[in-house]
């Protein structure tokens, strides 16, 4: 038998699995990131914590084809970390540094791209050909991947499908243009309306007792967020549903975009709101299917959420 | 030597190129397409043309590899045009039909990812690996090509960028949804837009001798387009650099959404408006830079315009 190692390296922690054939994480092992730590350090801890997980399962060096390392920032092809700097990588050859400790053939990649591929080869994208990855976090993230490929463009910078503009001169962005998906769908900007909306109800009928919003975040905005509004929705509060509905609205049109331009098999929704599974999908679903130009199509993308969570990115460092 | 011959099977025209290994067309022939003509008439007058456009050339049926046909329409990967309306084919075997007339293998593809693919291979994008078209036309449509590939998407009906919502709720597009590039970067809507404004400058000043686009139309709104905005723009109209930059932002806006999704090494503009060359392109580019996610980054895209003209088409047809 021949494994693989994926490796999830964080600012917080590193998180690595043993991957048989079909990309099933048969062993897992996670350790602290070393606060501070020099390359060389955390290229020790990571040394380390790879030969104790081969030990744990049961595995022999000369058993592991490869050892797939995901990085919070941009990698060149070559191994070396460009930029990451919550971990404060700069220039740094991590590739050959691994190599080096292991003797192992090391493979780097993006976290981002790793977790997208992850889902592709094991999760939610298993056995589609053209896969589109939107994770929502404090910002809009996305990959594409086409036969395996992720695509990185002419810079190793694609992806970015969080700044593609839908409402023209609407939103600032923090990228600096206005009206982008992100200023809109991301957690962050969910999150910010639903604070203005819960503080203006508030000032409207400040002795409503029924604002659902506000009873839930215990009287602190700063508490709302994606959950809070689905618990919301679950009381059929009113406030809540208009927030989802706009926002749905919001994300559907950035997706049927996509969909219209490139037709994905599979159009994968990640991040803490895919969580939701079908509260989210299912109107996302209708709305996009009422946006798209290909609405009467007999083939139509699957719009699903992703299955992986955190193993995503083990898994998908290890593919290639 | 063995050669390639390239068919771009349009409602009026068919134009055939015999092409060399480096898909320079060494000889060239049209004939009109037979109107009303049914599918097997149509094929052997495609055939008919085949075989002159080779006598023409000197060359023989054996040193023909390929004959790759471009159609409008719809095309499966077994060579079925499944819906052309323009020429009439529903459903029409065209492949077979051309392979038995001719005994040379045969190549279906839709026209507008021929010519994307002729550009790719012998024009603007020579060399590229990734490669986005955009033809601006009645409409807006695109094509974008990864390492020789067209990607069509899960149902072959993806490159609809022109029918990415830029402005959320803004004017009626075609497609039925509000506010999608299309709407407002086609050729026809910028022959709209100028038709209004000129008409409503006209109001406002019935009197005024210097209305730059109401002489250069003849006062006849409906032969306003894009070349007599350019005209007018040589002229140092106020009222067409208006028009000018309205229409550069909102296109610009959809190219950097697309380069912020997929960093492609070229982004083509094909169509009327990119025979202006750089009196297009140069403030294109100055407005999509400004735009982008990337806008530091060492390697960025290169926007250029179209090289091949109705040429293009010929060439793509036989790239496989």
């Amino acid at each position: 038998m021949s494994y693989r190692i994926g490796v999830d390296l964080g600012g917080t922690n590193m998180a690595a699995g043993m991957l048989d054939a079909s990309y099933q994480i048969v062993k897992f092992a996670t350790i602290k990131t070393r606060q501070g730590g020099t390359p060389e350090e955390i290229a020790d801890d990571m040394a380390a914590l790879v030969w104790n997980l081969a030990e744990d399962a049961g595995i022999t060096k000369e058993e592991i084809e490869l050892i797939g390392i995901g990085v919070p920032g941009s990698v060149t092809e070559e191994g070396v970390v460009e930029d990451a700097n919550n971990i404060n990588f700069y220039d740094v050859p991590f590739g050959a540094m691994m190599r080096e400790r292991t003797g192992i053939t090391i493979h780097m990649v993006n976290d981002a791209r790793a977790a997208a591929l992850g889902e592709y080869v094991a999760g939610a994208g298993k056995g589609s050909e053209t896969f589109q990855m939107l994770t929502i976090g404090t910002g809009v993230g996305g990959a594409l991947i086409v036969d395996g490929k992720v695509i990185a463009g002419c810079n190793g910078a694609a992806g970015e499908i969080g700044h593609m503009v839908i409402k023209q001169n609407g939103a600032k962005c923090n990228c600096g243009r206005r009206g982008c998906l992100e200023a809109y769908a991301s957690a962050g900007a969910l999150k910010e309306k639903m604070q203005r909306a819960v503080l203006e109800e508030r000032k409207k009928w400040p002795r409503r007792k029924e604002s659902v919003l506000w009873e839930l975040c215990g009287h602190r905005v700063e508490y709302l967020n994606g959950k809070t509004l689905f618990k919301a929705l679950e009381q059929e509060d009113e406030l809540a549903q208009e927030l989802f509905d706009e926002y749905i609205e919001y994300l559907a049109e950035g997706i049927a975009n996509i969909i219209n331009a490139l037709q994905p098999e599979v159009f994968c929704i990640g991040g803490g709101m895919s969580e939701q599974k079908e509260k989210l999908l299912a109107p996302l679903r209708t709305s996009v299917m009422d946006k798209i130009y290909t609405k009467h199509s007999r083939i139509q993308t699957r719009i699903v959420a992703a299955e992986l969570g955190n193993n995503a990115g083990i898994i998908g460092a290890a593919y290639k």
